[in-house]
């Protein structure tokens, strides 16, 4: 009897999308105005899903106010305010796409979340733009 | 050619989590302001997927009105401003986390649904936390 | 040149409506569910407007960071996870419909908001259902 | 590593729910209010959900842009503004449901997308009704 | 101690944008594919906004639910799953543009409601057109 | 018969709070995270509001389609993936605050939009902080 728990989160950030093998010719037709070297940015919807079985004493698959400092902790307080290209270490030689964030976050949830609970990531770039990673 | 219908509804409720098995201290140490014993609130919002094929003669898995009726008579007539803890017979002795109250409406909507469908229930608690419970 | 700053916040809290110079027959056919005495709950929104003008050297008209501290501490605090007649001393005597908490919350924060600026609160009590209040 | 990559877009059009093979009298039962002759319409909500392996050089599952301009080339530019019965030839001989859209919908994109990718497709109807389809 | 109390609801209806004075060509041009005579459609969000005092023994500006039931009577049964321009009268000869739909919807209100308090709609034609009309 | 229409768009943008004529330790202490010189980024959401009659040929306060345009030229094109602080020249010496852009955003709109339609304009930040300016 698995459930799953998901938890919103938010952080707001500055990126350029920006492959450094490439020219900025290239990178300018490749990406476009998300190329732009001064920055643009968003403001990032992300929801973490935890799946596993209910603990019969608790009710809880995991209990959320753990997951939301969890977030807080590992996501929030690495991404929120900063510039995701020039900041994240993650993204010095990898390009800040939704699809690698996404990628990103969840290989840092996974190793502080219990082996029998299944993982998944879901990243808003924009109200119209979003992704999900679940690791496989 | 299996399609997925889902439809929300949403009831108002009052509920508090708590384990009878445990000391009141260990409940307030597990479920913090959660375990209030004048109890909290919420606006759940509940959506109900059922998947199955479409039928050739009306375009539907599933007629949304009988739907949308089954949805009222069995959910929100039984939980819609209740004491879930107090009034809900299956809250008797069952914690009402959002994991438990998803697997009671899955519990309760799976006999009304045709064999050959397949049902799914997603549950928000808050904007920021939600569950879901397929039945496996 | 006066802007209006808003700031969203929200608490999950029980209640129940009930005039206590009324019979119980009453109360039931005036309220209605809403007056069920083993109470029920929401997850209130809450957006604290205010409105005033943009101070020349931060370009602030109150800095957001302060306004949320003092949602937390006011609102938050006072009536989250909370029973609202049980608990929160302003509904001992009075009814807590939407309109009233309203009220309540421009009282409580209009004194700890500087003269020179205007309050106004608005309170989704349900996705469907808000009211407004700006003390005139 | 496989990433879902989803894109929302949107069109307005008219439409009624009817059964060329039944009377009158039986679509009215079967359909309600939604077989008046008159039509009626709706703000479909589209989302277009591709999966498949993160592109090493780009960082992208499929480039937003390009997926943006196939949604407005196939579908918007075909259904936007439209009488579904009408004006789409797809809906000459078939209801036009929320499931039978979501499946003509997916016959369309399938072919534009690259094969490596999976494809799925949200619809909803109202804010209560939705569909999901996935070719399977 | 003036409340505005707000209640939303909606419809969906198929409509077109036409003045009968002008020639297609004009019609074409002026409403470009708003004005296709095979109709387009909508799901309006209505937001009814009602102030006044607060009656001191209910705590209730007015009650939500006869709020809800003249909405319903007057609004969602003339209105839903109608096509405006042939089937309600008030659109026989004025063009159902969205600042037209939300006069005539506070036209058929203002008479049941109370005339010690203020009426004000909000309508949404799609997620980012929307009008309001107070009656001044 | 006053009228009120509403246009939503968004832009995305890289930004970072500043008083030129300030120390970095005091920018530091008043904008906190907000004065990273790094910047970071939000989705503006935006609201661009015109009050006036309605035409009575067109039913049009104003032609959606126009104000559309308008705001596409006039802001988006100017904002939308840029560094607010590098890259528009208005907040070369302002600092970019919600309440100055919005304020930049009405003046650079009023004189686009005719002298007998009053403008406003409502700019969301993050989805809980946003701001209202109508030039008074």
């Amino acid at each position: 009897m698995k459930v799953t728990v998901n938890r919103k989160a938010h952080f707001n950030a500055a990126h350029r999308l920006y492959n450094a093998d490439w020219t900025d010719a290239r990178n300018a037709i490749v990406f476009g105005k998300c190329a732009n070297p001064h920055y643009h940015g968003h403001n990032y919807e992300l929801t973490v899903s935890v799946k596993g079985e209910i603990h019969p004493e608790t009710g809880f698959v995991m209990d959320m106010k753990i997951l939301k400092n969890l977030i807080e902790t590992e996501i929030e307080e690495q991404f929120d305010h900063k510039n995701l290209n020039e900041e994240v270490p993650e993204f010095k030689t990898l390009n800040p796409t939704a699809e690698n964030i996404a990628v990103v976050i969840w290989n840092k949830l996974r190793p502080k979340i219990g082996k029998n609970l299944d993982l998944s990531i879901t990243l808003f770039e924009t109200q119209r733009n979003f992704v999900t990673y679940d690791g496989e």
